[in-house]
């Protein structure tokens, strides 16, 4: 059975994500590494190991980055998130104290995946859906990492598609565009799960509703945060009706490539310039006929979206 | 057999697009509308009618629009083509004389199109690129041609790659961006073969060099033209060995849908703003499960360069 590592940065559809790779029987959820993005590390590993024990996942735990490559990381006392809250858990969690975040060493998340890629070669799979800043470091850290793991996918960027947080950038490549850059431009297997197909999947008030009415602790929490998310959605993108299933979908791909329509693809991430976070296609590699990245363009969203909620709602009974 | 009309702006790559397309055994080439584009539309007309006398094809040839939509029209007199020459033929036609347009009527192309398609239905084929213009002026005029049309391959946009404009805008999506706006939202059976795609295929200093061995007058011009070209590539392109075959693959796509990686999207054009001449998928559209529209995202360019040079080269022989 294939082993799954779910990188995360929890934010509430991390937390959708989390209750998804723990539901499902496809791989072996081996651990979860997190990094800042929806808050700052501390906050997101306390949330993440928060909401793991709260659905009964027992998997370690690694804390990885606290801020990007290159950039200043963003100063999360005065710009929380208006679709994660302050805390990147719809303000359920507020801010972390000193026994949340106990025993975490700061940054053990990359020497953790790079063990995991020599333990475990081919049968390794990672899912990424946060900043890319420790995928970075691991590669930097070991090169020979990516010739070695089995898969990659990621929820990040949009490449025929708008971003979502200008009409260029979506939100994980924006919060490290460098270290998106150095990854995609390192030819990993990995497959870009953007905008382009997570915008195509849909959780709606009455998918809420469902879990609303599970009526145990776990479901009571997601269901407050995802009320949260749905909230901030319907100003933020009125296109849609109800919230996107972004990181979910990242790790569907995962489990199930064949609800995903890829393409080969040279890529890398602009890094200055009015289209600062773009992802798109790499022109210096553009006569290289052999391809180890794809971008997921097109998905079986009914599919995914029946497996989704049938796995979460599972875990949500308890 | 399925007829096919070829609508150009001729410009050099349209000038290849004609000779394949006269070329080939797919299907039958029935006629060729005209646009501006690379030079005005009497240039450009003239250019077409010149160049299909010379490899003896006799189809009739259609003048079409003269300018953009909306937008004032490039002054042709100060800004002539870098890639394509003033004339929009290397500068080895020059200006027209009166001669070279008797018998054009401004704008037939659009009857004709229309009419084709009341014609033959669901046979008939429509390869388009230059600007929109016409296209768009087609569906405004009987928005039903776009349900009785057979397919519609069209040159134009860059999706998940960057533009050659700038980093967003492709050059025939610029030329009239209102115009590709307003017919990729009419929701054709249209499919966008932009740079994504054609940037993957190649003609290279070797082709040349093998057309002007062929050494008949019609091998001559065209090299003429196509070495122009290339130089103007080795200055504006670096990152490419020799000069893409951007029109002739929307012909190649037209007879060989196998050739070309699709995926289906419901897309737009940018009107405004520093993404202006972007295409890329329409928000509004992204929860409607049904789609007439396809972006093609990846090439057998090998196949289709085969094919495109044996044509080509058995036309130049004459």
């Amino acid at each position: 059975m294939k082993k799954l590592i779910l990188s995360v940065d929890t934010g509430i559809d991390d937390a959708l994500a989390i209750a998804y790779a723990a539901g499902q029987q496809e791989m072996e959820l081996i651990g979860l590494t997190v990094s800042y993005g929806m808050s700052t590390v501390e906050n997101t590993y306390r949330n993440t190991r928060k909401f793991a024990e709260l659905i009964g996942l027992t998997v370690p735990v690694y804390m990885g980055s606290s801020k990007p490559m290159v950039r200043p990381g963003r100063d999360y006392r005065t710009t929380g998130s208006r679709i994660h809250g302050r805390d990147g858990m719809a303000n359920m969690f507020g801010e972390h104290v000193p026994e949340d975040i106990e025993g975490a060493v700061p940054e053990e998340a990359i020497d953790y995946i790079i063990e995991s890629v020599h333990r475990y070669g081919k049968d390794l799979v990672l899912v990424t859906t946060g900043p890319m800043t420790d995928l970075a470091k691991v590669i930097k850290k070991d090169p020979k990492v990516m010739e070695k793991i089995g898969a990659i996918y990621s929820m990040v960027g949009a490449l025929a598609a708008p971003g979502n947080v200008n009409p260029y950038m979506e939100a994980n490549a924006g919060m490290d565009p460098e270290a998106v850059k150095f990854v995609l431009e390192s030819d990993p297997p990995l497959t870009v799960i953007g905008l382009d197909v997570t915008r195509k999947t849909l959780m709606s008030l009455e998918d809420l509703k469902r879990w609303q009415e599970i009526g145990t602790e776990r479901s009571g929490f997601l269901s407050g945060c995802v009320e949260f998310y749905l909230d901030a959605y319907r100003v933020m993108h009125p296109y849609l009706k109800g919230c996107a299933l972004h990181d979910p979908l990242a790790v569907g791909a995962a489990l199930h490539p064949e609800w995903i329509h890829t393409v080969p693809m040279h890529l890398t991430c602009v890094t200055e310039g009015e289209a600062d976070g773009r992802t798109c296609e790499d022109l210096s590699r553009c006569d290289d006929p052999v391809y180890h990245s794809a971008g997921a363009l097109f998905v079986d969203s009914k599919a995914f979206e029946k497996h989704f909620f049938d796995t979460v709602e599972r875990v949500l009974r308890g």
